[in-house]
């Protein structure tokens, strides 16, 4: 007999597992149990199927090579015997077995044995408390079966309105598959001020809503449910808000996911403070015949240095290599998680790594941070596009917390979010950044990239000669009557803001000619300065400061940041 | 009086540096000197310029903000000046001036002082020293005049067949830039085995090869050009090569650069081996008040440890900004290179970084190395496509020495590149790349990235779960008769090889069918494996493997890369 080898969940996780332990442990016996009918699916996948990218449910559940990855599939290819609708209910550390319930035939409980136990028990959708969310209609997007229904649903042309609670990343992808491909009315409702949260700061999301807005949903920040109202029978007819009633025929909730350390904890595992089973460098828990990963494990944050969720299918799939590893008698580490993350949205790509400012703040550094606008490939290459890459650094330390990006090339926004996410385990300063060698070549990139100037201007800041003001912060204080403009571009550019707020506040002196006309700014009142995109106006400020000017602030992003986060400015 | 800065070279370097310490100093007083008229242009551009991409010659030489760098806006919005062609003929460290020639009247030379001094003399084309290189319609491609000059004749009509020497990155945009907007008739010659031999393995640029041979570009590899024919007025007619001769009108000189380190090694300055000014980490040369960077200088390869040029105009944006700092008293380091590369070549992106598998084992490593073909985003997301990935380790320290990619889409290939180039400085292991956090979304990136599964077949070639074999060397060894095939597809894919090839040399045994057919796999020959791409055929050695059959070998990239590597195969 070989290792006995027992996984409770078959999703991501538990199968890349099992197939890795199968393949280097081949006398290993493998047994997987997963409570629903389908298993082995790429569940991120859900809002593609549902939008019609991916035509059928088995386009999510096939191997690249298009073979379906279903009980006979493990069973011949993988040599792994796989019991769906089987729900494991408690497990016996001393007796090293696991009580388990076939869901087919009610009630019976056996028990399983195993030597080394795996734990994909993955993360449960959050369901708010509120009135009416067990109504028909209203549904969590977590697995296959609501994917379906979902679905379903609006191929029958039951939904002419949908109502999308939650905008993380999940949120805005069944947004956009409502919208987009089935054109389906529909509004988006957050409790937060912004879209994205946990993964943008409210600059860059600004520009990810107007998009949204440009795209036809209604976006509700700052809102929250109060009830879902409609009739058990017939389904749900309206989202009722703290402000508004949304009239609707679906209601999708996605408003997070929380780990399923359930069954660990009953176990008497150790479990971390937002219910994620807690595990070693090696994905062992508190046992060290229990292994856990994935959706349902707490893992170190390598910048924050706090333990946290992060249910991502990538990262699930890497701790399962590694588990299969150790389990199979190897010696293979997962250390923790930047927290990469990115999202199309619309002709949006939308990318992380890191910590916000936000969160960095919350963790106890000292943030601050660079907003940069420039073309993601050379200026003179005809198909570039601008891009906006903001860049978080610690201030004491100058090391390197996160990096936001986005752009219409979602390629191109990932590249540079991903190559800043290579940095972050070592601790990496911002000269590290001014200094990251991406490859060039004019399709491709810039000679000075965008993430290259993005930690530019952030040495510039750190260094004080750059004086920053974020675009929200300008916008403020300009509808507020409390600084000027002087707009360091050419005349026409400027022409439309000068007419309409006044020559006296918005004021044109271009960067070419101001060291001649140091006179005309204003005196009076504390001066903004603004270009296309921030060199000429970081130039400018430094012309002041030469000129015992010191006082001015540079907005971050210029007009490129202005206009996109405040299109009506 | 401020600090004096003298600039030698105007074109990438220069002006980053002279702009930079303007910013940083505004009272130092600043002279670039350039012995060509034109100055602070995108070289990297020229192909692009004379494919059409680019309409005027402008377009290299403007801003962002479209404003041309001409002499007055380096006056007026830089504060800098520029004296074009005007030649540094001599450095006078004692009396810390340069002597320099107007070239506009003639031999006239003056004595221009400095405090500091910084050489951005740039780099040299080499010409092969060949009869008739010197012929009309025979142009290097190393400033705006060269390309001015190659599309000028083309524009006219002048050319209807060219051949381009030299299949390195400038070759073969040329070539494509000739080939594809003009339709010239045109012709590449390479002393090498094959295309880029800097920058990618021999199975990689055969995949490069047949893509450019498709798109009509004539490739002669292993050929040396012997002399260039025609009359000294009306200009070339053909290229005799060593084994043929080739009728043309223009010809193209692409064989690499030289680093322009004459004035240095002529003031004393410490020289390298390749000719380049030997600097430190502040990019100082030997003597502590001149500078030196760019395509003149040589820098530490981060990986190989060696001194080399690296003729970019990225490395040359990043040192000048580098420079300027430490010329206005600041601290800034370039620690070097680690080689990173990308190229559009028609619809294909290459990108590498670090050192090909030549390079490392020439550098003293012991290379190994995995191919790993995938789908560039999820492979159910509908605008995926197959992208190739090499990943080169060492084998003792598994240190990740290098990666290289392609597919058609660059940027995506550009992303899998430049995250792993940042790890390269760090001397991160294969297992850095195996839990490497690239961000992931379906339309983006596999939950398991490409970039990711690289690393896992190399560590499982590290650990000898997988034995591979290189395409090329299966094809020759398949050939020869010296392997047989056996293909763990389905029946219907390898129905075309088994017809062509004989069931007796290519055996199709079904993965899923392996366990039960071992007595099929041939025991009188050595065995090759192949699926689609390579996963299925690793499964397959692994079991075979567990059955006793240990000497089969796994054709890395499976079809995919056999296809793409020998079409005709």
């Amino acid at each position: 007999m070989g290792l006995n080898v027992l996984v409770v969940g078959a999703v991501a996780l538990g199968p890349k597992v099992a197939c890795r332990v199968k393949r280097l442990l081949p006398s290993a016996q493998i047994t997987m149990i997963e409570k629903d009918c389908r298993f082995s699916y790429g569940g991120c996948g859900i809002p593609y199927f549902v939008s019609g990218d991916v035509q059928n449910i088995e386009g999510l559940c096939s191997t690249s090579a298009h073979t379906l990855r279903d009980e006979l599939f493990f069973e011949t290819a993988k040599g792994v015997a796989i019991r769906p609708r089987t729900e494991a209910v408690a497990i016996n550390r001393k007796a090293k077995t696991v009580t388990v319930r076939d869901l087919r035939n009610g009630s019976d409980t056996t028990e399983l044995p195993y030597d080394k136990l795996v734990l994909a028990t993955g993360a449960e959708p959050m369901v708010p408390p509120i009135p009416g969310a067990d109504l028909p209609g209203v549904s969590v997007v977590s697995n296959l079966e609501h994917a379906a229904y979902i679905k379903e649903k609006i191929a029958r042309g039951d939904v002419n309105r949908a109502v999308v609670i939650g905008a993380g990343a999940i949120g805005l992808e069944m947004a956009e598959a409502l919208a987009d491909m089935w054109e389906v009315e529909t509004t988006l409702v957050e409790m937060a001020d912004q879209l994205l949260p946990q993964a943008i700061g409210p600059d860059m999301s600004l520009i990810v809503q107007h998009h949204m807005t440009a795209k036809g949903i209604a976006v509700r920040l700052s809102d929250v449910v109060t009830r879902i109202i409609g009739d058990p029978e017939t389904g749900v007819t309206a989202v009722e808000t703290r402000t508004t009633r949304i009239p609707c025929d679906m209601v999708i909730l996605a408003v997070g996911v929380r780990p399923n350390g359930r069954l660990a904890a009953e176990a008497g595992l150790a479990v971390g403070r937002h219910g994620g089973v807690i595990v070693d460098q090696r994905l062992r828990t508190s046992d060290p015949d229990i292994y856990a990963g994935g959706d349902c494990i707490e893992m170190p944050h390598l910048v924050s240095g706090e333990r946290v969720p992060m249910p991502l299918g990538s990262l699930a799939n890497r701790q399962g290599r590694v588990i299969g590893t150790n389990i199979a008698g190897g010696q293979a580490r997962f250390d923790g998680t930047v927290g990469s993350f990115c999202i199309k949205v619309f002709d949006m790509g939308i990318a992380k790594a890191g910590l916000t400012a936000r969160q960095a703040a919350e963790a106890g550094f000292d943030p601050v941070y660079s907003v940069v606008a420039q073309a993601d490939r050379a200026h003179f290459y005809p198909s570039h596009a601008i891009m906006y890459v903001k860049l978080i650094a610690d201030r004491a330390t100058r090391r390197v917390l996160g990096i936001e990006a986005l752009g219409p090339n979602g390629d191109a926004v990932k590249a540079r979010v991903d190559a800043v996410a290579a940095l972050l385990p070592y601790r990496a300063d911002v000269a590290a950044v001014c200094n990251l060698e991406v490859a060039y070549a004019p399709p491709f990139a810039s000679a000075m990239d965008i993430v290259n100037n993005a930690a530019n201007v952030l040495d510039n800041i750190l260094m004080g000669y750059n004086d920053p003001i974020d675009v929200t912060e300008f916008v403020e204080r300009f509808k507020e009557g409390q600084t000027k403009v002087v707009d360091v571009r050419g005349a026409p550019e400027s022409k439309k803001f000068r007419e309409k707020y006044g020559e006296d506040r918005w004021i044109n002196i271009p960067q070419n000619e101001l060291a001649g006309r140091i006179a005309e700014v204003p005196k009076d009142q504390p001066v903004c300065l603004i270009c296309d995109t921030g060199p000429r106006s970081y130039e400018a400020q430094r012309i002041l400061q030469a000129n015992g000017i010191a006082t001015t602030k540079n907005i971050q992003g210029g007009y490129g940041m202005l206009s996109r986060t405040n299109p009506d400015f």
